[in-house]
């Protein structure tokens, strides 16, 4: 009984949790290549290995590691997301960056105008990157449905409130609707420890 | 004329900023030491050396560094604060608790209840820190005349808006007021990078 009880609890607060809040995940430094660069990195016919599913449907993590170079030092082990994509994109954070000595641009994924470029490598070869280094600009995914919800539009600017273990509003956050989408607000390593943000940390759509 | 009429705006927008903004620091790793823990690290009788001193008056950055090692990893070159306190504490970023190995405790300056030891050494000795690692909570150092003028008592919790790059609003600021400190408000290096500040970001009260 007290078992039911709390199951019954449970489902309660993760409803509540899915009607009013939206679930942040915070995005580790990685890298989304070219069919091209692949076959440059790994060698000729190459197809990436498929280690685990990401939030966004149809998004994976591989086992592939590649080595980013700047100036000043070397990143290694930044693991290589699938499918692949027509241009490779490099997202770092800005604590990469000062590591890297590169000051990446914030920009929204997929727009690489105006990005730096970068040395990409593996065992295998190199390539040097001509543009594609990034810092994401902090994003919300949502489905058309929970955009109705949450009364936002795609590419709308919004503050959101998260409630980490040192909660912040983060201003200047943008909404990208898409069917394919699921509803996860994304932040990066620098913007998940200023929040203290972990597994499960959820936030509010402000709308200013 | 011209140079006139600049040096003018510039005295005017400076001025404005000193009525409504406090300027924003980012503070990096450092350590501040006991008379006691100076003299093991790096011998009898040894006195810090001022390197230059820093916004809050009597306090400044030494010469002198030291390793600090966690299960994880080490970080060289931590710089050390003087003068000398009556414990030693030493402040990192969760971003810094990630490479060592260690999850700190976020705590307010000097209360080191509940904190975690680390190993501290130099070239000339060691010594395993029993408590005194942080995670040092963002905060507002303010002057009694400008807690009257942005109406803010001693401890009192407010939101911060900073105009960074990427501008977010800080929630749980804690706001220290004392005779002897300058204006500024001070975050680590993963709320600076969360929120694009650089040298002269602003930052602005609001009353929750």
């Amino acid at each position: 009984m007290e078992n039911l009880l709390n199951e019954i609890v449970q489902e309660v607060i993760s409803r509540v949790k899915k009607e009013a809040f939206i679930e942040v995940e915070s995005s580790g430094r990685h890298i989304h290549l070219s069919e091209e660069d692949v076959e440059k990195l790994f060698g000729k016919g190459y197809n990436l290995t498929k280690l685990r599913d990401l939030s966004q449907p149809g998004q994976y993590a591989c086992k592939e590691r590649v080595t980013i170079s700047g100036p000043k030092g070397s990143i290694k082990n930044v693991i290589v997301l699938g499918p692949c994509r027509e241009h490779t994109q490099v997202e770092i954070s800005l604590t990469d960056g000062s590591i890297l000595g590169i000051k990446a641009s914030i920009k929204q994924s997929g727009d690489l105008n105006n990005t730096l470029g970068i040395e990409i490598s593996t065992e295998h070869g190199s390539i040097n990157l001509e543009k594609g280094l990034m810092v994401a600009k902090r994003h919300i995914h949502i489905t058309p449905s929970d955009a109705t919800k949450f009364d936002v539009v795609d590419n709308e600017i919004v503050q959101v409130k998260v409630f980490g273990q040192r909660p912040l509003i983060f201003d200047d956050v943008v909404v990208r609707v898409n069917k394919n989408f699921k509803t996860y607000m994304h932040i990066d390593y620098d913007e998940a420890n200023a929040c203290g943000c972990s597994k499960g940390t959820m936030a509010k759509i402000i709308k200013g």
